[in-house]
C-alpha cells in the first residue's frame, strides 16, 4: 500500500481530468440562460461522487438550483463530518480579459486556469478525490457526508431552507467548509472569522422616458446627476461610511485580538500586488487586515444610467441605478443595516428624482470556536502536509452556509480553505495553484485519520 | 396668370401625390437593412427635381447615403440661395403605436400622417414644388441650388466632408434650411439660434481588475465611488455647472432679447407633458425657454461601472466611466469648454483613481444675423402668407449642416421651418399640418420674389 503522498502523486493525471470535467461546464448560477449548464454540473458532481464510492448520491431539488448529496457512513462510533462546497461559479465576463477561455481549463506555470478553479470546484474535487482514494483502499476511518450546493454565488438563496428541511440527512458532529483561502503561499490556514453581508439595489427615475438633450437640456432633471449626487453622500472624504447608525453595533477589537492580527506577516506591497489596485484606501488608523477582517464596508458593486455604447448619444437619462452591498462584522444585524441605509437614501435623494429601494437581504458575520478537537486535528494535519504552522486568519467575505448550519443543525464549522488571495476568484483569469491542490489533498487525508482517533 | 395662392390651391392634389410618393419609401438611414430604400428615396427626390425643371440633377455618392443635388441658375446678377433638407427618416418603431401604417401616408383631420411628413420630406417637397410652380411659369426671379442629404437622422456623418469637397458646386449667397419647427400653430417662425455641442468621455481606473468585495473590501479604492464623487462636483445644489470658466463667454440676454423670449407663450405644463419629466429643473431665475435656448448645459449622457445584470455580484469595480456632453451657447468655444471641463476633472479626481479624458470634439452654437436682407425678406414673406408677425425663436439642439456651411462655404443660414413641436417628429403618428404645407409654400414663393429684389 503506497503512502498517501505517493498515491496522490501517482493519480494526479486522473484527478486533474476529473476536475477539468467540472470546470468545463459553465455553471453560472446568476444567469437564467445558464440554468441547464448548472444542472448538468450538478449531475457531473454526482457522477464523480458515485465513482468515488459514495452512497445515496443524488440531486435534491430546491427552489432554485439543486443540492448534490452523497455520503459514506462506514465507521459506526466514529465522528461524522459534513463537507460543504459549491459547484456554481461567478459569471466569466468580461471575457476579453481572460488569457485562456474561462471554461477551457488549462495548466500554465503550475496553476489551473478556469472559472471555478479556486472558487470552488477545485476544492470540491479535492474532497471527493480524497474520499475516493481512501474508500478505494478501505482506509476511510470516519463518516463523511457531502453537501455541495449550486447557488453560493447568488447568495445561497435556497440553502438555509434546504438544511432546515433535511436535518436528519445532514446530521453530523461538525462541518468542514472548503471555500476560503490561505493568507500566503506555502503556509496553510484555518479561518476563524467571516464578515457578513447585506445588500440592496437603488433605482432613481426622473421621468417617463429618456430625453433629447438639445430640446430639453437645462430645463429637466437628469437621473444620472441625481444618482451621483445621492451616492456621493454615502462616504466621507476619508472613506468612512456616513450612514447614521452604521457603526453602532461594531465591536472594537480587544488588545489580544488586535495583536494576533498585527503579528501576521501581511506585506502591504503583496496585498496591493494581489489586489492589482493602484493604492491602499480605507478607514484611517486601521491596518489593512483590520480593515478587511474586522471592519464593515459599503461598496457600490455597479452603477448604470443612460448610454454606454460606442460613440455619442445626446440623451438625458430618465432612470439610473446602483447595486450596493455592505460587508458586516460580528453583532451587526443585516436587516438593521439595510434599514439604516434605506433611510439615508430616502433622506438624501434629490427632490427631482423618485427613489425605489429593493432590499437584497443578508447574512450575519461569523466567529469560529477555536477550542474544538477537530480544530486541533486540522492544525496538525495542515502542519504535517505543509511543514508549516497554520495561520489563524479571518476572511472578509461571508459564507451563508456557516450561518445556516449553526442555526438549523447546531453544527460548528471548520473553515479549511486551499485557495490563495490572488487567484482572481471573481475576476478574469481565475486560477488555482497545483501545489495546494496536492498538499491540500494530503492534509485532508491526514485530517480524516487524526479526526477519527 | 393666376396669383400664387390660387395656383397652389389648384395644384394641391398633384402636390400631395408627389409628397406621398416620397413618404411611401421607408428611407430609414439608421438601419443597414433599409439602405436600398434610402437609395430609392434619393432617386425619387431626384425624379421630383427633374419634373420641377431643375438642372444638373443627380445623386452624389458620399461615404454613406447619397446627397441629391439640383439647381436652377437662370437669373444672372440675382442672389443664389442654397436650400437644405433631408430625405432620410427616423425608424418607425414602435409600430403598434401608429394609428395608420407609417409608410402609407393619409390625410386625417387636416394633417398628413406618415413617418417623415414633418421631418423632413414634407418641407423638402414644399421647396421643390414651389420651384416647379415658378419655373413652369417662367417666374423664378433668382437662382436656387438644392442640397438634400440622406444622413441627417444619423448625425449627418458625411455631410461636412461632402460640402468641403464641393465648394464650387454649392457656392451661394446664403442658405435656407427647412428642418426646424414653429413655436405654435398659426404663427410662422424664424429660428435665429441653435445651441452648440461639446463632449468628452471620462474613464477612471483604480486597479488592474475588479476585486471580490469580501476579500478586499475596506482596504482598496472602488472606481464607482471615485466616479460618483468626481461627477457630483460638476453641478452645485441648484443645478448650475461648477466648472471654472464654464460661463465666462456666455452672454447675458439683452433686455430686448429677454422680453422677446419671455413674450412667447410657452405653457410649462405642455412642455412637461412633452418631456414626460416629473418636474422642471434648472438654473434658478431663468424661464424654461431661456434655459433650453440660451443657457449652456453639462449633461451626463451615461454612467457605467461594475455589475448591472440581474441579481447580486459582490464586486469592487476597478473601472468606471461616464459620457458627458455640453450644450453651448453663442461665443462659447467647444475646445475651450472641453479644456475647462478636463481641467476640472483632473483637479477633482480622487487620488485613488487614474483619470483618462477622451475629447469628443464639438460644434459652436449658431446665432443668425438678423440684419441680413434675406431675413427682412423672409419676415415679410411669412407675415404676408400667415397674416401674423413671425416669432423669432431659437432651438436647444444643433443642426450639423449649419456649422458645416458656415465653416466650409462661409454661408449664413436662414432657418425657416414649417413643422410644429407636437407633430411627433421622432415618434409614432408623425404628421404635418396641411395648413403649413400650403401657407409655407406661399411664403416661399413670396420669399423668392422679395429676395430677388
Amino acid at each position: 500500500m503506497p503512502d498517501p503522498k505517493s498515491y496522490l502523486a501517482e493519480h494526479r493525471p486522473n484527478q486533474l481530468e476529473e476536475l477539468f470535467s467540472l470546470l468545463r461546464i459553465p455553471s453560472v448560477s446568476a444567469s437564467p440562460a445558464h440554468a441547464p449548464e448548472v444542472h448538468r454540473c450538478a449531475e457531473a458532481v454526482a457522477g464523480l461522487m458515485r465513482r468515488a464510492g459514495l452512497e445515496k448520491v443524488g440531486l435534491h431539488p430546491t427552489g432554485g438550483h439543486p443540492v448534490v448529496y452523497g455520503e459514506r457512513l462506514g465507521s459506526p462510533g466514529r465522528p461524522t463530518v459534513l463537507i460543504y462546497g459549491h459547484y456554481d461559479v461567478q459569471p466569466a465576463e468580461p471575457l476579453n480579459l481572460w488569457h485562456s477561455p474561462p471554461f477551457e481549463p488549462e495548466v500554465r506555470d503550475g496553476r489551473i486556469y478556469a472559472r471555478g478553479a479556486t472558487d470552488d470546484k477545485g476544492q470540491v474535487a479535492m474532497h471527493i478525490l480524497v474520499a475516493q482514494a481512501m474508500i478505494g483502499q478501505g482506509l476511510l476511518p470516519l463518516n463523511l457526508k457531502f453537501l455541495i450546493e449550486g447557488e453560493e454565488e447568488i447568495g445561497s438563496v435556497h440553502l438555509a431552507s434546504f438544511i432546515a428541511q433535511h436535518k436528519a440527512l445532514l446530521a453530523a458532529d461538525y462541518a468542514v467548509v472548503s471555500d476560503t483561502t490561505m493568507l500566503r503561499p506555502g503556509v496553510p490556514a484555518l479561518c476563524v472569522g467571516l464578515r457578513g453581508l447585506a445588500g440592496l439595489e437603488v433605482r432613481l427615475r426622473t421621468g417617463r422616458h429618456d430625453l433629447h438633450s438639445g430640446t430639453f437640456g437645462g430645463a429637466v432633471p437628469n437621473a444620472a446627476h441625481a444618482l451621483v449626487e445621492l451616492l456621493a453622500t454615502l462616504h466621507d472624504a476619508e472613506g468612512r461610511v456616513t450612514v447614521q447608525g452604521f457603526y453602532d453595533d461594531v465591536d472594537e477589537l480587544s488588545p489580544a485580538e488586535r495583536r494576533a492580527i498585527t503579528s501576521l506577516p501581511l506585506s502591504e506591497r503583496e496585498f496591493l500586488d494581489q489586489a492589482g489596485a493602484f493604492c491602499l484606501y480605507g478607514e484611517p488608523g486601521r491596518t489593512t487586515l483590520e480593515r478587511v477582517w474586522t471592519r464593515p464596508t459599503l461598496e457600490l458593486n455597479g452603477i448604470f444610467a443612460g448610454f454606454s455604447g460606442e460613440g455619442r448619444k445626446t440623451v438625458i437619462p430618465a432612470e439610473a441605478g446602483a447595486k450596493i452591498t455592505c460587508r458586516l462584522v460580528p453583532h451587526q444585524d443585516p436587516a438593521k443595516v439595510v434599514a439604516a441605509l434605506t433611510q439615508h437614501l430616502r433622506q438624501h435623494c434629490p427632490d427631482a428624482a423618485q427613489l425605489e429601494v429593493l432590499d437584497g437581504g443578508g447574512d450575519a458575520a461569523f466567529l469560529a470556536p477555536t477550542d474544538h478537537p477537530a480544530v486541533r486535528a486540522a492544525v496538525q494535519a495542515l502542519r504535517e502536509a505543509y511543514g508549516q504552522e497554520p495561520d489563524f486568519i479571518r476572511m472578509g467575505g461571508s459564507i451563508p452556509v456557516v450561518t445556516a448550519l449553526q442555526e438549523h443543525l447546531g453544527l460548528p464549522s471548520l473553515l479549511m480553505g486551499f485557495g490563495l488571495p490572488d487567484e482572481n476568484a471573481h475576476a478574469p483569469d481565475e486560477h488555482f495553484a497545483l501545489e495546494n491542490f496536492g498538499k491540500g489533498m494530503l492534509a485532508l487525508w491526514r485530517f480524516w485519520q487524526l479526526a477519527a482517533a
